[in-house]
């Protein structure tokens, strides 16, 4: 690995003749499969971007020039070009390499956030600002995948690029598979052309290439004229638009060291926005990754086809359940329809498309669009399944609040990876939703504990029809069963032991480690009842006279404390009149590093042994005579 | 008014000829002047969509086909001709006719939001349910704005509505006032044309028209060319998109009826996705609105651009101060620019437009980028000003979080409108800021009081710069100063009068009425302080040894309680152990209809009158011997 050995900084690449690179470039692949296979890691994506990143240092000038990686699991080879090779060791382990972009690794990183579409934003923004300083000599270079151009955010920042006269270069990387198996050569030619004309051949001859739309989900074909058609629009020079001055290069073959750095050459020259289009395949030349038809190499690891993390190999996952019990419900009522925002597979709404195909639709990297056609469909009396990452709700916060819940609209979401998923760090963690999610009047939140539940409450979920609900629950396997022992309102008593001490409030799948806290607790002589409320919004009222007769409310929950569930619990028993003290943990009100979701649970107190350990410290205090308050 | 008082419903209108429709337009047009000059209301938009609205409902056969007024301020004439008349003479005000379309009225009033930019994904959401439904005879109509269109969401959905083949009906009231004085007879001979030739032909000819750049804010040449650019690539059948489906019709004059009802009968027989666009004039007909080059008569009333409230009649605005402060740090600071999200005027960010043009940006209705744009510019060295109506930051959330507090950006957030507007509706109260914007790490909030406590923590918000601040004030009258009489901590103390029994925790605006609530508490001898924090996230650490020594803690604020201010208080309160009990009174959790704030505050209790009197008995029962908890 001699060549790979001696880049330490992007100067270093530029030293290099045609042949070194192109031995690069099979070390940085070769690079790339042994060791993210060994670590778990974004491997296809960045298989498809070796090339394009080393024409990318070699044209432009980080950090004076500024990288911008949309989405950032394909920043693999910007690192290894920056001088991180040695940190890849340990990538996505706590201390060690981010999967993203990291500002805290290097002075190259600029954005590290993992949300889709926000890169062309964060360019304008920095383009006006060298622009006010009078350096227009900083070029800013937007690295954005096709599919997060599907993305509204992606689309407000292309309409004020195109009015500036600012050096913006938007590369779009176009990993479309279905471009790849004959885009070759041709490309190369292609690039040379900048007209419209070059680019409508181009077109004309992609026509035929691009007739194969799955059968399921994405409208891969229509996203892709879609995006197409967005591009062309802004960047041909014709007609009224010629004097925007936002121009077009391409499309050039994503995997032609020479042809891209041409046509980076060719925008850098403009100086004025411009985008340059490049044809790449994702997983390009490592064998599996390019065989692979479902994605897999997306991110490797055996199951689990987001993070690579061999999760579901021992066991059932929280997905699968709700996959499964989609298609039951579906068979049962035909009104049920599923929507997904480009993660149809992730979510597990592919077996629901399998089953009935007419009824499921993936609306690109748009969560704000799936929520309000929910609405739509809601309102002429279907009820829309929206499945989406929990951390991604986020987008469509909004729409939540006024297009589904002001309109009394019967819409269920579908919230997976709720709670800490660690690995993808601060970004992709699920611990938001229970507390922004509270200020939306009507919207009911299920969080199941375990299959069975998770089950039911979906059942129950979609039998309202005039007002939201969310259905929550983490990554990873689900417990078969974790049985109640009796009813209390709403929800189950999971444990009944002693005296009322101390009322455990049990949100989803925090169960099992409430009753490990539980077990704590009885074996130092405490009593304990732990409720798992099931719907933890609104506040089960059953729970403001349990937690009358106990001395102390725990509640437990794997969202931020910083008005979460354990708040909601709180303000009901102010509004009562009701004093028991209440101790609410959950996450705190901080971005969290990446690590494996057990080391960042132990790292912000979220386990039974810390909280028990709290739990009896309160304990104590109730029982002693001073007031506490006498204290401060 | 014959004509208009035989127009019941839509149905009434295809039995008119077409000079009994001319005249019934006139004729609407003076009911509108006439009755919103009492009332007060948007007059602008809906003198501009008279015609218009007549042709929908004589084409389509509303509520069979469906009619979605985006953002829905221009539905007055579709209330007028759907049986509504009468209802204008109490318009906006409580239990009155809504300034927006609204379910409770009318069946044909499908979406009554009024948040911009939503109506397409709305439309894409019923076409698909009525396709599932086999009901493809049904239309699905959205009537847009041109400036709607430069919001994300509605891309998300163009690129959805454009794969599919349903018949939704995209009608573009672009309305854009350079376009107006020449378009005249020449849209209605380009309206028969719809091919792409015919679209460029009128392309050519609006070149000239266009080339009228306003010196500050919005580059609504730019915009406009961007909207055109994204609509004609949509639409217009040429090149690779002729199989996508999706036809343009237009442009044709939206003043001209037989030309209208052409266009639209066309796009209905089309069956699929078509895009009809129309030029209106906002304010046509009425000549002074006409005249009237800034758009003072898109809602009427004497001052406040945005409502038509006589609000800053009697005295200076919160916006006002804000406006001349951000010109005097613009002054002193070449780093501070403003973001506006197609609000600068409403906003008061014109003036430091006029004084700074270079470092003024205006993004379009698209929140997301105003918000990621400034963390682009705040990562460059700058300190941008993002000012927007508090209840629109919704829109960003999610940017916010990520994009700006993640990265550590120092982003300064104006909040207009923060608290209740009343008159708008549900959507339009800034009453979720506080309670969402809780979950954000490291972001801070500001809740000035008084003019001069504005000017002092917007200053002290653009010190920031490595973290986002919030500075939030209501709409109206600023009073100028409400003095402090001590310290506690960063905030201030407004009043210490007797024993410490009460503290109360002001937020922001709402010292008057705790003010007024001391008053009241001290006439029963109960001994209260109040105290401002002037920031009130986080925490003031001081609050909790000042709370720990009063009986009782009381917060008032205006926005909803749920994780509000008061709940994050109270966190703090248990966090260290204070068991002082603490009554927190806010807006509830639910959605307000329109009345003026005065009496929607009475309503929902945020009052000095009501809150005393909850506060006296809750004193009182504190003096009692008994438990609250042997009630449960």
């Amino acid at each position: 690995m001699g060549l790979l050995e001696s880049i330490s900084e992007p100067a270093d690449l530029r030293r290099l003749d045609p042949s070194q690179l192109e031995s690069l470039c099979a070390e940085i692949r070769r690079f790339l499969v042994s060791s993210v296979a060994r670590t778990g890691g974004h491997l296809g994506p960045n298989l498809g971007v070796v090339e394009l990143t080393v024409a990318l240092h070699r044209v432009f000038e980080s950090p004076e020039d500024v990288l911008l990686f949309d989405t950032g699991h394909q920043s693999y080879v910007h690192k290894l070009l920056t001088g991180r090779r040695a940190g890849f060791e340990r990538l996505r382990q706590k201390g060690g390499l981010s999967g993203y972009p990291s500002r805290a690794e290097s002075p190259h990183d600029v954005i590290e956030n993992s949300h889709a579409s926000t890169s062309l934003s964060y360019a304008d923004g920095l383009a006006k600002a060298f622009q006010l300083q009078g350096r227009t000599d900083r070029h800013v270079v937007a690295v954005i995948g096709d599919g997060a151009l599907t993305g509204g955010m992606a689309w407000e920042a292309m309409n004020n690029i195109a009015t500036g006269d600012r050096p913006v270069v938007i590369v779009v990387n176009d990993n479309e598979r279905s471009y790849a198996p004959t885009i070759g050569g041709m490309a190369r030619h292609l690039a040379t052309l900048r007209t419209t004309s070059g680019y409508e051949r181009f077109l004309d001859w992609g026509k035929g290439v691009l007739h194969r739309t799955p059968v399921v989900g994405p409208p891969i074909f229509e996203t892709l004229h879609g995006m197409k058609k967005g591009i062309k629009d802004i960047v041909a020079p014709q007609g009224l638009f010629e004097d925007l001055g936002l121009k077009y290069v391409g499309p050039v073959d994503g995997h032609d060291l020479p042809a891209l750095e041409h046509a980076l050459r060719q925008a850098k020259s403009y100086g004025g926005p411009v985008i340059v289009h490049a044809i790449t395949r994702k997983g390009h030349g490592y064998e599996p990754a390019e065989r692979d038809e479902a994605d897999l190499f997306h991110a490797v690891g055996v199951i689990d086809p987001e993070t690579g993390e061999p999760l579901a190999a021992s066991g059932t996952s929280w997905t699968s359940v709700f996959a499964d019990e989609m298609v039951a419900i579906g068979a049962a009522r035909d009104d049920v329809v599923g929507i997904t925002a480009a993660m149809c597979i992730p979510v597990g709404l592919d077996r629901f498309g399998k089953a009935f195909p007419d009824r499921v639709f993936d609306v690109g990297i748009a969560e704000q669009h799936a929520v309000t056609s929910a609405a739509g469909m809601a309102t002429a009396g279907l009820h829309p399944v929206v499945a989406v990452y929990a951390t991604f709700l986020n987008r469509a916060f909004d729409q939540v609040l006024l297009d589904v819940a002001l309109h009394r609209c019967g819409v269920t979401f579908v919230l997976d990876r709720a709670g800490i998923t660690g690995d993808d760090g601060a970004s992709h963690n699920g611990m938001w939703d229970l507390a922004f999610l509270q200020v939306v009047p009507t919207l009911r939140i299920a969080a199941p504990r375990d299959a069975e539940t998770l089950r039911a409450e979906l059942r129950e979920a979609v039998a309202v029809s005039d007002a939201p609900t969310v259905v929550r629950f983490p990554k990873g396997r689900v417990p078969a069963v974790i049985p109640a022992v009796g009813r209390a309102g709403g929800g189950d008593v999971l444990r009944r032991e002693g005296e009322e001490d101390v009322l455990v409030v049990s949100v989803g799948a925090m169960a099992e480690l409430a009753l490990e806290l539980a077990d704590r607790l009885t074996a130092q002589g405490i009593g304990v009842t732990v409720v798992d409320p099931r719907w933890v919004k609104p506040v089960d009222p059953a729970l403001v006279p349990l937690a009358a007769r106990h001395d102390l409310v725990v509640t437990v929950e794997d969202g931020i404390r910083t008005g979460g569930v354990g708040g909601a619990v709180a303000q009901a028993l102010r509004d009562a009149g009701v004093r028991t003290p209440l101790r609410d943990f959950g996450v705190p009100a901080a971005f969290l590093d990446h690590a494996r979701p057990a080391e960042v649970k132990a790292e912000i107190g979220l386990t039974a042994q810390e909280i028990s350990r709290q739990v009896v410290e309160a304990v104590a205090r109730l029982a002693a005579p001073t007031e506490p308050s006498a204290l401060s």
